[in-house]
This record gives structure tokens, sequence and C-alpha cells, in this order.
């Protein structure tokens, strides 16, 4: 069990000024991983650190060997074009790497004149998927979520019986998740137009996007062999901010009774940012089930997950369109709400994934499904903020939509706030709808 | 569009005498590939091919550097400890190994001498999952299967609308697909025992094979880009045997909305072997729809597909028990169909995969889904053989069986027979349940 260390501390600064600004989200308590390299370079992807506006490249420090111990282990992991490496080594290598980065990074370091040339720009660097995800699990952990979803489809029993007792979730894609994705509109079949006509075929005409945070699994477990509730912290790596497109109209004719396939698999886009669970520890928060509903069954229940499974990260989406683009507007916000809200969290969720005896590997992603927070401007999907495409949203520069458009680009950000710590910031998710094929 | 071509000759045979017996499956038309060692021993895992009773190891195969060309780089993609190098080459590279591996396999071979020490005897060999499997998805191809489980859950209405137009489809579990498992049974949710009260937990009371084949994609495609029906046959590599172990109380429990989650993820057996598209083309067989069904929407359809898009495989489903090992009784036969009578083919399933943009990768997986036959003995599972656990099955020494027992081995086969031409044999699955932990 984490607690507060010195790397939490409120008052730490870095010599990189830029990670001393509220801005970037990126101070020297956040110390979130990605893989990168210069944009438009040959170079090979290589794991960094964020700071501030800048990246320290890892596999470069590594080669000066200044760690040793655990440390050293942990960032000698760090040469390869994923994290996977690293996130096999678990917890102690992943807390032992941080206290390290956080001392070489504060201001007055004695590393500073040999770090300084490692830093490279954000603004000159692009990013792969930061892992090679083996297998990407998507659950449904928003109450809200599923509530509204459902309402559409079972106006009367919007909510199934099993709901409130399993952490719901089904297999997604792995190969399709990806960083600064931009995809063509996925074309497929779609329900007849009328009883005993075959169905429609064309491209999707309600493409929707999914406001989730993922989760990386760092460590996993034997097959047969299932993670204790709590022990679920020790196996996860981190979190990054994940968009699970969705074509709904393909959706609703291919679903039953096996679940989305197409509908949901030709892109996922998550941010290049992983936020370590280490860092968002000052924002776990108390899980609690509101009164009347049912306390989850012993296998997803302890005091420990009921003081502190909840993790307080604020999210919201925005849109920029090619209107709004090019007439300069910034990105119209659609909507917001906060983690902390979900009906089940990230320990249950690793606690249900293996109960069965499934084993999960370092890089498995899981998705939290759909984050929708208990009001109607907090809905994670245009099909709940636009009620299943029957009231469009007004955009601040003149548009309408219910669906997305051909060059629709959906933004995600997320961060963690409270008073007297730096903002935590996890980046942004950003995806760009293009023009079938 | 592969034809027959020497490799197929019905008269060949090898130097290597067990080929040229019926028995093993394995003669020099097959050569089916595995990823293998010596039992027992530490030796790194690599590629190899079945010959008769033998393997001929690929990776001490390429040290010999005697091949050249595309079967020389075909080779040299045989030193890995998975076969997706080899995938990720393509189909004139597998035929050209292929024809050169059948030349220096034939009796008179120049090679033979060079090759001879290089057999490993497949009795002293263990094998490991062929290939890392990026994503797993499982399709439900059997309108048998599909409309016989349907029933007992809707029986006015067994067959959903979608059935007949969608390849059904959903992504499974890659991390717990193995060979030759023996794994724990699944410990999960189920159905309240009455209504208002909490679900039950704890050891599945419904567990349940499926017999299946399973589908190894060869070169990929793109995100965005689609694999046409005509072209799908270039990304297959071959087949295997699957079976998709399923925990039916927790299946009834979970699935809804989003289809089948723990109740398959614990383990899925393939067969070590993997049968090339190549070495199944004398096997190949028209794809129809009978009278009166719906034809395919033109992209599942084509003169070519009509024509020879099915395969005849025959399959069975084999069972021992700790009773029947320990009395020396040779496995029960529960039930045997023919891929032939699938309701979609495997180029389909490519075709419709990928129409959305969903990139396939070297190495993924595609399971067909439970290949029931249209007669009540040709049912691929034991909820379709026992209805539903009403109708128990007996076992020739004197069991009963509705689902599956600790200790319980299934054992799946498959092979190609025509008259005139050697038997090809797909080797078997073979997973035991133990009891849970």
């Amino acid at each position: 069990m984490t607690t507060l260390n010195e790397t939490h501390d409120a008052n730490l600064t870095s010599w990189v000024a830029s990670a001393n600004d509220e801005g970037t989200g990126f101070p020297v308590q956040n110390l979130p991983y990605a893989v990168f390299r210069r944009r438009g370079s040959e170079e090979t992807f290589r794991p960094g650190v964020a700071i501030g506006d800048r990246i320290l490249d890892l596999a470069a420090l590594a080669e000066l060997r200044v760690f040793d111990g655990q440390a050293g282990a942990a960032l000698a992991a760090c040469t390869a074009d994923s994290l996977n490496p690293l996130m096999a080594l678990g917890r102690a290598h992943w807390s032992a790497l941080r206290l390290t980065l956080s001392r070489a990074l504060r201001s007055g370091a004695a590393l500073q004149a040999r770090l300084e040339p490692l830093l490279v720009a954000q603004a000159d660097a692009e990013y792969t998927t930061p892992a090679r995800i083996g297998d990407y699990t998507d659950f449904y952990i928003s109450l809200h979520h599923a509530t509204a979803v459902g309402k559409q489809f079972r106006p009367d029993n919007p909510l199934l019986p099993n709901y409130k007792w399993v952490p719901i979730g089904y297999h997604g894609r792995a190969s399709s998740v990806g960083v600064e994705q931009r995809f063509p509109r996925p074309v497929g079949q779609t329900r007849p137009a009328a009883e005993g006509e075959p169905p429609q075929f064309g491209p999707c005409q309600r493409l929707d996007y999914e406001l989730e945070l993922g989760v990386f699994v760092g460590t996993g477990n034997a097959q047969g062999d299932r993670i204790a509730l709590d022990q679920a912290d020790d196996h996860v790596f981190g979190l990054c901010i994940l968009n699970d497109w969705s074509a709904r109209d393909i959706q609703a004719w291919e679903y039953q009774p096996l679940g989305p396939f197409l509908a949901k698999n030709f892109a996922s886009t998550i941010s290049p940012w992983i936020v370590t669970l280490e860092a968002l520890e000052p924002f776990r928060a108390a899980w609690t089930r509101a009164a009347g509903e049912p306390q989850p069954l012993p296998y997803l229940a302890s005091e420990r997950n009921r003081a502190q499974g909840a993790y307080d990260v604020q999210m919201e989406v925005l849109l920029t369109t090619e209107v709004s683009r090019a007439a300069g507007h910034p990105p119209a916000r659609l909507s917001s709400s906060n983690f902390r809200d979900a009906y089940w969290n990230i320990a249950q969720l690793l606690a249900h994934h293996t109960v069965n005896g499934c084993n999960l590997q370092p890089g498995d992603l899981l998705g939290t499904g759909t984050l929708s927070g208990p009001q109607p401007e907090e809905a994670g999907s245009l099909l709940e903020l636009t009620q299943g495409g029957k009231a469009p949203i007004e955009l601040p520069w003149g548009e309408q939509r219910v669906f997305l458009q051909d060059g629709d680009q959906v933004i995600i950000r997320a961060e963690c706030r409270k008073a007297g710590y730096p903002r935590i910031g996890f980046g942004e998710s950003a995806g760009t709808v293009l023009a079938a094929r």
C-alpha cells in the first residue's frame, strides 16, 4: 500500500522552469510516461517522462548509467520501444525510479547539467502507443451511462439485473488502440429500413465518442491465479485517457447476442501519457455506495477499498470541426465529469477480471467504459447528450451536431486538482474522423 | 489464388517412413507448423514442421543455409519462438517454403542425410502456443449451433434477425489461449437463487467445451483499409483446432448486454499444429446457401467464394475422465461434425472483420464458433448434446455427464479425407479441467 512520500511534497519545484507553471499539468509531482521520438524523424521510439513542456529521454538517460539499484534496473528497462519491460518489473521498481527521477529533476539537483541535454520539447515530439497492448478489455462502470443508454433501448427496464453485482466488461480490440489517431469513418451493415428487407450498408451515420479512462496493467497474474482486491494496486502501472469511438448504428444491428464488435474495433484513441498510480496517490477518495445500493460480493469489497478505492480525476470532452478550425475558434466543451462518480473502482476491475483465473499481462489495457456523471451535462457520449440523436447540440460557432461529422476532432482532457497541490495533468487524447473510404 | 501444385501430388512419399502411414495424418502433403522443444528440456522453443511421427527442427535447418530465394528467407524467419515472423512474410514465401520442404522430405531427396539429424520424435516434444496472438476474435458461424442455443434462451424466436446477414463475432481473450492446457475450474458469479437475492458465487457448475476451428491470420491489413473477399485467402496462414471452454452458468448471468467475458476468458485450448491453407487446397468445397436462405450482401459474396469458399474438414470430440483413464478405457466419442456445414466461411470472416477498417495482424486468431452440424449427434457442445443439462450422456464405462467434472479431459481431433489422397490430420487439441482453486 503506497502512501504519500517525498515525491508528493507539494512544495517541490523543478529546474525545468515550465514544470512549475500550472499550465502544463506536468509538475515534478506528476512524472508521467510516454513513448516518443522527434516529430518527423526516423529515430526509434523510446520511453520518456514529462516534465513541464519537455520530455526527459529515458533511453538516453539509461546510457549515462547514473542510477543504480532498483531505480537503475527500472531505467535500464526504458530502452525498448514500449513501456512493457518497465511495467513488468513491478511496483517497487516503478516507485524507485519515480523517486530517483524526482530527485534528479528537482530544483538544485546535482544532475541538472547532465540531464539538460536529454530534454526534448513536447512541441517537437510525436508519440506512439506507450505499451504493446496484449489484451484490451472495456468495462461499463458508470451507472449513469448504463442507465441512460439502457433507457434508449428498454425504457421500462433500463438497468439489467446483473449491473449492480457484476462489473460488466467485454474484450475489445487491442490492434486498433493508438494515439493521435486519424481514421476513416467506418463502413458496415445497419438495420434494415423495413422489416423483411436486407440490412442497409454504407458509412456509419451515428458515429460517437466515449469519454473513458484507461488502466494500464503493470505486473500480471499467472493463468489460474487471481488478483485479490487489496493486492490490485500493486498490479496497476497507471492511467491514461481513452476515447472508445463507437458506431451506434452498426452497434444496434450487430450487438446481439455477443456484444459490440465492428461498432467499436475500428479505432480507440488513448493519450500518449500514462500517469502512474503513485502520482495519483494524493487524489484517492473514499469509494462509497449510495444508500439503498447493494454492497458488493466479498471478493469485490474490503475496508481498504471503501476507504480509498476511488480517484478524483476530472475530465472534459472538447470538439473542433473543419469550420471551427478554419475560423480559429477555440474547441467547444461538450461535457465534463469525474471518475469518482463511477459505480465500480479500479481494484474491483482487476479482482473481477481475474476471479476466474484469467491472466492479465504487462501492458494490458482496461477501459472504464463511458464515465458519465449524474447530471445530464456530465454525459460522456453524444448518444446521451443528444438523447439518441433527437436533441442536436448547438456549437458556439453556429454549427449543430447530433453525431460526428467528417473532419470533427474530439479531444478529451483529464486532470487532478486539489487546494495547495500542483495540478496533475494527463495531457489529452485527440482523434479526428476522416471521410469513409 | 492457389491451385494444386506438385506438393499436392497424392503419390508423393517421404523418406521419413512414418509419414507414409495413414495413422499420423502428417504425410509429406501436409507439412503443418508448430513451435516445440524437447519435453522437459530448457531448450528454447522454435518452429518445426511435422512429418510422420517426427518434427523437422526448422531453426536448426535454417542454420544449414541450404535453401535460398523466398524459401530461404521464409526459413530464416523460423528461428524465433513463434511463427509470427513467418506469418508476416506472406503467401508467396509460405508457398516457396512448402515447396522446398516438400522436395527435401520426399523419398529420394538429396538432403535426406543432412536433415535426418534434425528430426525430433513428436513423442519427445512439448509445444507452446505457435504464434504470439495479438487479438483473438471468436465468431458464431454455425446456424445449427446458434439455433440450438437460441432455443434454450428464446424458445419462440431462437435466431435473432441479424444472424443470416452478419457473421456474428466478438473479441475474446488472447492471453489465455494455449496448447495442452490444464486449468482450474473457473470461479465466479452466477444467477441469484431467487429474485431479489444476491447472485451466487463459487466454482462453475456448468462447465462446457466448444468444438471449433481456429484461423491464424498471416499478413494483416493497415488500419482503415479492408481485406476484399477474394483477397482474403492471401491473408490466411492456416487452421488449427480450437476448444473454446465455456462456463455456462457464469455466461448466463454476465453476458447481457455486452457479451460473454469471464465465462470464456479463463482458457481456450488450441492444437499445437497449424495446417496451412495451401495444404487444405485439395479439400476446398463449394459454399452454398440452402434454398430460401438469403444471399450475403455484396462485400460477402463472389463467384469464387461460392465456388470454393468452404473446406471439408471432419472433426470429432472425445472425452476421458479420471475413471476411464484409471481403467484404461479408450476415449468416448461425444460427437462429430464437418466444417463444410458452417453458415459463413473463412474468407467472409476476414472480409467482414475488416470492412470497417479494423486492422488484422500476423498471428491474430479467428475462432469459427461452435461447429455444430445439422444432426443432433453433430452438436459441438454439452449444452446442446444434453439439451441444456436436462439429458445426461451415458459414457461407455458407466459414468454419466451433463457438464464437465474435475479431471475430465476433452480431446478434439480434425482431419481431411478424400479417396485417393493421403489423410491430412490436424493432430489434436487436448485440455484437462482441474479442481477449482
